[in-house]
């Protein structure tokens, strides 16, 4: 298993509070976790040259981890659109909290992917909705988060085409907050925790979940279907 | 019911056989099954001004049909938002056949939507596999169409949310025929049949299966989700 | 559309604080904000000879309404077998509150049903998380109840074909508060709200929720499929 | 991975047919292939003491296959109710062919699992339909079976919660093959293939696909849920 953590890796310049979370960037601990539980790891950020991911790096990338926020529209379009293609030819995607927003979220959903948003440091409790599912291996009935940004329904997103964790927040709100999609050979999931100033990813739990969304990611054995012209199987 | 019926509208222009099925156009006959279902309906294609989806006619849109083959490459990107962002705001839209490599129904699933296909003619057979989907109404097990252009998995689609039929190829393929979507507010609808070569629109139980669509994609009424920041609703 | 609105019809005998929210029953007040929607509706109860639900009543009903709560293993399983086949020919069901316990909503998930569950008179928040579905029509970003019994996940059911409501509970937890499920020729909708002792189906965002529910499981014009022996479509 | 094999073991000992092709029964020929696939494997047929599952054997077993036809009814209510139970606990069930009709199957779908049938010996072809589903890894396009029992569609089943195959059938029928289901803690999937008469369980393409399954379906490490009355975690 191979796995690229790309992060926007911008508000651990600017940010002391965050530089003092991750003083080495989101990227480099969720690399860290990720590295523990055996894969074979790598990272990539934004003002690297084709942002980290050249042609070498993305072919050779089982699971993309995606984390971005303030960023996202210096994000070139054509590396948008070869993470989209490797994510069809198979590529697993994991796409972080502010990460909705992102170019390569909003092209492979179709949709807005707005949301409800508050920053006040309040409780988030996430519910496992589906306890079967191998992402919520290991976890309780709920993963608890004293404090975190709210995101609120609604999220405007596809049906996920699995509904795993569910988010309560102090303030009044629900969000859809591990959701999982299938586009072309690739799978792809979408995991709301992790805003900058709070020390979500040093939590073991959460790491358990991303650990268990790149497992579940990861490629199946297949060539990409033949598509186009087509003799017939069968005399007409 | 306000539906516009979309057409390309070239091959009727080129095709002596395609213009001997359809004198004035796809177009103009799927309109009239539609208005003797009693819904109030407009046509447009490709060659008049903005492919005649001004704002004036989309915002007076409450579902749109969509027929397109070999000019996608020619409909203005523009065009493609507006009609994507009215989709987000509650229109319906249902794509009919080839209009699957159309601009907007690629914009709106974030695949590739490719496909096998052949043309030779062949048996079609649409099974119902949802039976009590207001689509399927009046409909029996199964249509039978003796001659239309071949489908073939893997279509390259997200997983519907609705799967309401599958078609059975005398050359030995399967393909999901019916397919439905939800996207913001807007309901799609996407439905096979209809190569232009054929007189399939012209089959009573395929003008049944576009009257339901049309009335199932009808929008709901409700105004767009608030986004964005958001005070808290209980106290913090 | 002939509806018939079904009641164990208990509590409002035995608590005189019920008596006091619904001095017909819960079942009178559920038929006659149907009836105000222009059905055509009858009520049936628990005491009656076969619970009310003798085969003239059901096949002559299009969509049946269900609460239940004390006296599930009361209703016998005959009448319940009869309403299972119903579904499967066709006829709609919509399931409110403690009626998740019910036999017949049990033998139609193939699972436990069980939640967690708690009585204190709390707050809850209905948020909509299908802004295009014809059961949300009308109705806000979300429903408030300033009163209600408590549900919470896990609620052990089949993953819903479709999930329109979800629930924010002032004490902690969320709950999958709107669902669909196809079964045979049926629809069915399982509703959350609506415990005796607070007056939720006098609220007129709920009633809007309950008739939407009933236009949307109105049957599909079919003949059930064939099944059994088929001989060949094509020659072998 | 502990995998008890389950056969009803019948037609082996009435048609010398039958006994040909599985001299040691199905659930040998099973076993041996997710033997060789590393498993730990056991097997139990319906003339065993308790059909051969005992409260041992069955909390013992992470995934159980079953392969039923002709004996559905004789199969005691009190095991399948284990069963169910064990399956909402946590344990994997892989439904083969004809055990669409067996009790357990039913019970945990809630419908008749009805379906169109005929023997005829004719080719079935099965499209993969979701390219990056564990259950495909290895497969190509499709796997082709010279001959094999029609199963065709209506199937009367819920919706599955994903659709991995879709059969192609010589005489005009199409059929979903393989489906997947979660219910409480377990993971179901469902694959048609396999009439007594034809040497499926031999090919290999087929075994591939029952391994995958096997799997796929194996336990995700959590307790069950906690239900009942509950507590609030925040103060009201």
């Amino acid at each position: 298993m191979r796995v690229t953590v790309w992060n926007e890796n911008r508000h651990e310049q600017k940010n002391p509070l965050v530089a003092e979370i991750y003083p080495q960037g989101i990227h480099t601990t969720i690399a860290s976790f990720l590295q523990e539980a055996g894969m074979q790891v790598g990272t990539a950020t934004l003002d690297e040259p084709e942002h980290g991911l050249t042609d070498e790096v993305l072919v050779a990338t089982d699971v993309l981890v995606w984390w971005g926020h303030i960023a996202h529209e210096e994000v070139s379009d054509e590396i948008v659109k070869k993470v989209q293609q490797r994510v069809l030819d198979g590529m697993g995607l994991i796409v972080l909290h502010s990460g909705h927003f992102s170019k390569i979220f909003k092209e492979l959903m179709g949709t807005s992917c707005d949301l409800k948003w508050r920053e006040a440091g309040e409780k988030e409790r996430l519910w496992v909705l589906d306890p079967s599912h191998p992402i919520a291996d290991g976890i309780g009935e709920y993963i608890e988060l004293e404090q975190e940004e709210m995101y609120g329904e609604h999220f405007d997103i596809p049906v996920p085409d699995e509904l795993v964790f569910m988010s309560w927040f102090q303030g009044g709100e629900v969000f859809r907050s591990g959701c999982t999609y299938k586009r072309g050979n690739g799978k792809i999931f979408y995991f709301r925790p992790g805003h900058e100033t709070y020390p979500t990813y040093h939590n073991k739990e959460i790491q358990r979940v991303i650990t268990n969304g790149v497992k579940w990611a990861a490629p199946t054995e297949r060539n990409r279907p033949v598509y186009g012209n087509a003799k017939p199987l069968e005399k007409l």
